[in-house]
């Protein structure tokens, strides 16, 4: 999409929830429809806003009749591009990562780790959720030849940057980063972060 | 603080980012002071938002000599009403529930597991990192008596609708959840979600 540079990233960041909540009443299969109205309550957002969202990327329904939930849902996932399963490289067998590694909520929803690395020799060799997990010098050839683009870290702040570093000069364009640290990567590249300090730190500023 | 209301919950969101990265400085031990470019620089947020951001609270820095890192930590330690350790309810022992009870980082950070309670039968009784999990039948009493008002939901979406209203109504109220679901909860009670399909979603949208 050649539009895609002028949409602020907020919004692209409330596409996947939209796509969750509509993915939700699929399988409920009670409707057919829905409407930004119904949306919002749901999710907390005015419905002003979903519908200024969504038409960024075109008319997705009809004044009074709504959304046509499966319409909708298949044209987010084509605009996240999501119409195929992203094979994710996973870094870090500990907790967290086995935690993930057993985790069956990705591959519905366009994700699949089909690979764990650990530096840790004495977790070399360990088989999680089918998968075995593997030394840190395979780590080049893997992605270069499998062209994986997407990894999750999940070790600790030491190992961060470093282990960024290196998976980028490899190949990887997106990293979810488990780590309680601010990567510095090149501007093409996509960070996200999980930390559950953070967003406990956010909430306890609204408690007394 | 009376002037809270007033400020975008989003400059609240950047606060624990710095917060974070200040800190890490502060163990680093090589400086006494900081900037708002330098600090910009590593977190990839403009220098000129991060004073407006700090400009909320007060004057925590000097024209020249820039912001001394262990007075602004303390300062926005209390801002985010850290300047105590929040006792932490945990509901759900599964795989994601036990990474989050044997992770270090919470304690530093102003928070501590200290309880864990899950629905299952075979888990109740199961020691997780020193902490028996509970049956459910406790929760109301136990909320009750130790006044726990943050809580963290790991459990599955089935469930997790019914279980936030059940700790809301016992006194909850913040909590980070973990089922990718979004939750309806009153207006006064704070929420945030935790969800890798959502972050890895957001980033394919930029990947061809």
């Amino acid at each position: 999409m050649s539009v895609t540079n002028e949409i602020p990233d907020i919004v692209i960041g409330r596409l996947p929830i939209y796509l969750r909540a509509l993915t939700r009443m699929a399988e409920d299969g009670e409707k057919i429809t829905t409407s930004s109205h119904e949306l919002g309550e749901q999710l907390g957002i005015s419905s002003a806003q979903i519908r200024k969202d969504l038409s960024h990327f075109g008319e997705f329904g009809k004044q009074g009749t709504g959304y046509h939930i499966i319409y909708l849902i298949d044209q987010l996932r084509q605009i996240l591009n999501l119409d195929q399963t992203w094979p994710v490289l996973l870094v870090g067998a500990g907790n967290i990562g086995r935690a993930l590694a057993n985790y069956s909520g990705f591959r519905p929803h366009g994700f699949s780790i089909n690979w764990i690395f650990d530096r840790d020799a004495s977790k070399v060799g360990q088989v999680i959720n089918g998968l075995i997990v593997q030394e840190m010098d395979e780590l080049k050839r893997l992605i270069m030849r499998e062209k994986v683009r997407v990894a999750i870290l999940a070790i600790p702040v030491s190992a961060a940057q470093e282990t960024a570093d290196l998976l980028i000069e490899y190949g990887i364009k997106a990293i979810l980063s488990y780590a309680p640290i601010n990567l510095t990567v090149p501007e093409e590249i996509q960070v996200r972060y999980s930390d559950p300090v953070i967003e406990l730190q956010r909430m306890t500023f609204y408690l007394e």
